[in-house]
């Protein structure tokens, strides 16, 4: 990533193990987020160039001495932020705030090759290597399955709700199949594009809104006795979607968000009067990963659906660019 | 209420029954809440004059046809805002925002005698008429301990947590109460006043921290392995004191505010990566109010002790100064 709209293929130096809690695995598979366009917009502050790139998903070649439960030749699954999986945070659920969190962005994923800090606290390896059809869900294990997950969880999606969720991209997808997985009765995806509503309703969605702002508001109210929904899922991190999130929601409801923050506000006399709860942030995948991964080998789930493209690693750049002008909800690279 | 540091004693017409679903009280006992200074401070918009006050308790003179449940002669408590307590909002505990929801506060409670509307929704009759000396701590639960009480519930402290309260108002200290009556293991009154760290100490906090903003911050991480309290109750209101609620939280904890927010604006991202769950609101005192009318009645609580200053109602004025001066904490009026 040089800056905005500017993405290359280098060759650069094989990784190496650096500390011995350190893997270096070969990727299958990687994948553009939705998050990453925000450098590419030129909408967050970047110091480039760098390389790029969370998302992953491969075959363990080499470990450090410290590392004890991963081992060379496994396919693991990893996740956007390493941690030692063992800190009182990581313990209660919260691994991406691991007291020895590093983000996998510098390290960048987007590559053949990628090294892991903390592997036997990040990575979670599959029972045996996957058949070739299973890696596109796992792929989506690494992030966007586990962050939209983890908003259904942070929303109380379950038996007996109303979930609405705001945001149409990979993330906001995974929450609908989320929101279905974890027994929500009924599902409203906040959608105006056809492919996407089409995905949602696969997934589950028992409800398409194509309004937004405060009309998009006053349908999720008519759908819910004038109330609002028990559980809001947020993934877009706008300011105009987090408002609509919290006065979709009903007092005593839950919203869950996890589209990055950007420039957002909340005016706290509003939240206090909507007496919503208000949790989320970047997700602790890692607290889901083992779960997502059975329900992913046993089929129970079909994620890897949200991968609408295809590309060969080199032709990074144009996976960009069809994700940044909406062609393609995502992107799978193949190295 | 005429404005900013007017607050007059007049004589007005005898409440009546307007609606079928109203009672007529007489009250017992009425007080000065933290609340009230913001108008009185000329610190939020204020169409007066208008009567004013919320807090209160008494013996019910009469009801309109259609209650039921309440009876006159019964000695009742009630809440800062009317209720029906049969709404869906009302069964999912928060009937601060029912769908019926009446403030109290043009009704104006620090009176002799007050129309309580939805009066069987909003009262709850203690068992017999109370002891004298009970009558403070049940004005106490009309509104500073179910706030206090909520923020608690909110914050989710419980066994095992360490509970930080931010605020040492009478809503702070009945917060500290409501921790240590839900099992907090630890319990820190961040507060700067000795007779306020003397009652807090009373209501079982463990700790007291003098510090304020970034440096409470970093004395409440001292506290706590460098992570932060589990739980916080945010009972001031103001940007200095949220953002020292949730910096004090660890990731994955819980803040209670409680405070009423005024030109309060979240920053969203620190709120992003902080993971705190956010909850609070006005509290739905009447969720809580028959379990603390029972503490109460069995003398299991002692929040009474919170009124520092008892006037006759005929000097509600300066009730007002020496609360908006700090010489008391809160102040009761006898009717």
């Amino acid at each position: 990533m040089y800056g905005p709209r500017d993405v290359r293929l280098e060759e650069r130096d094989d990784p190496k193990i650096v500390e011995p809690t350190d893997a270096v695995i070969r990727l299958s598979a990687t994948c553009i987020c939705g998050s990453d366009l925000w450098p590419y917009r030129g909408l967050e502050p970047f110091d480039g160039p760098s390389p790029w790139g969370h998302e992953y998903v491969g075959i363990v070649e080499e470990v450090g001495n410290a590392v004890t439960t991963i081992k060379p030749g496994q396919f693991v699954v990893g996740t956007f932020a390493t941690c030692d999986n063992t800190c009182e945070v990581c313990r209660a659920g919260y691994q991406t705030s691991c007291v020895q969190r590093e983000w996998m962005n510098p390290l960048g994923a987007q590559a053949e090759r990628l090294r892991v800090p903390l592997a036997d606290g990040t990575l979670v390896a599959t029972p045996d290597l996957p058949p070739a059809d299973l890696i596109p869900s796992l792929l989506a294990a690494s992030d966007v399955l586990g962050t939209g997950w983890f908003g259904a969880v942070a929303a109380e999606a379950g038996p007996g709700k109303t979930v609405a969720v705001v945001g149409d991209g990979a993330v906001g997808l995974m929450g609908v199949l989320a929101a279905g997985q974890l027994g929500a009765e009924r599902i409203i995806a906040m959608s105006r594009h056809a492919p996407r509503q089409k995905l949602a309703l696969e997934f589950e969605a028992t409800d398409i809104v194509e309004e937004r702002g405060d009309e998009g508001v006053a349908r999720i109210k008519d759908l819910t006795d004038g109330l609002g929904a028990h559980s809001v899922v947020e993934a877009v991190g706008t300011q105009e979607s987090m408002l609509q999130a919290i006065r979709a929601t009903r007092p005593g409801g839950h919203v869950g968000y996890v589209g990055v923050a950007h420039d957002v506000e909340l005016p706290s006399e509003e939240l206090f009067y909507s007496h919503v709860h208000l949790h989320g942030g970047p997700a602790p995948v890692r607290r889901f990963l083992p779960e997502l991964v059975g329900l992913i080998w046993n089929r129970q789930i079909d994620p890897g659906k949200v991968f609408d493209l295809t590309l060969p690693l080199d032709q990074v750049a144009e996976g960009y660019r069809a994700m940044d002008e909406r062609r393609a909800i995502k992107v799978l690279l193949h190295p």
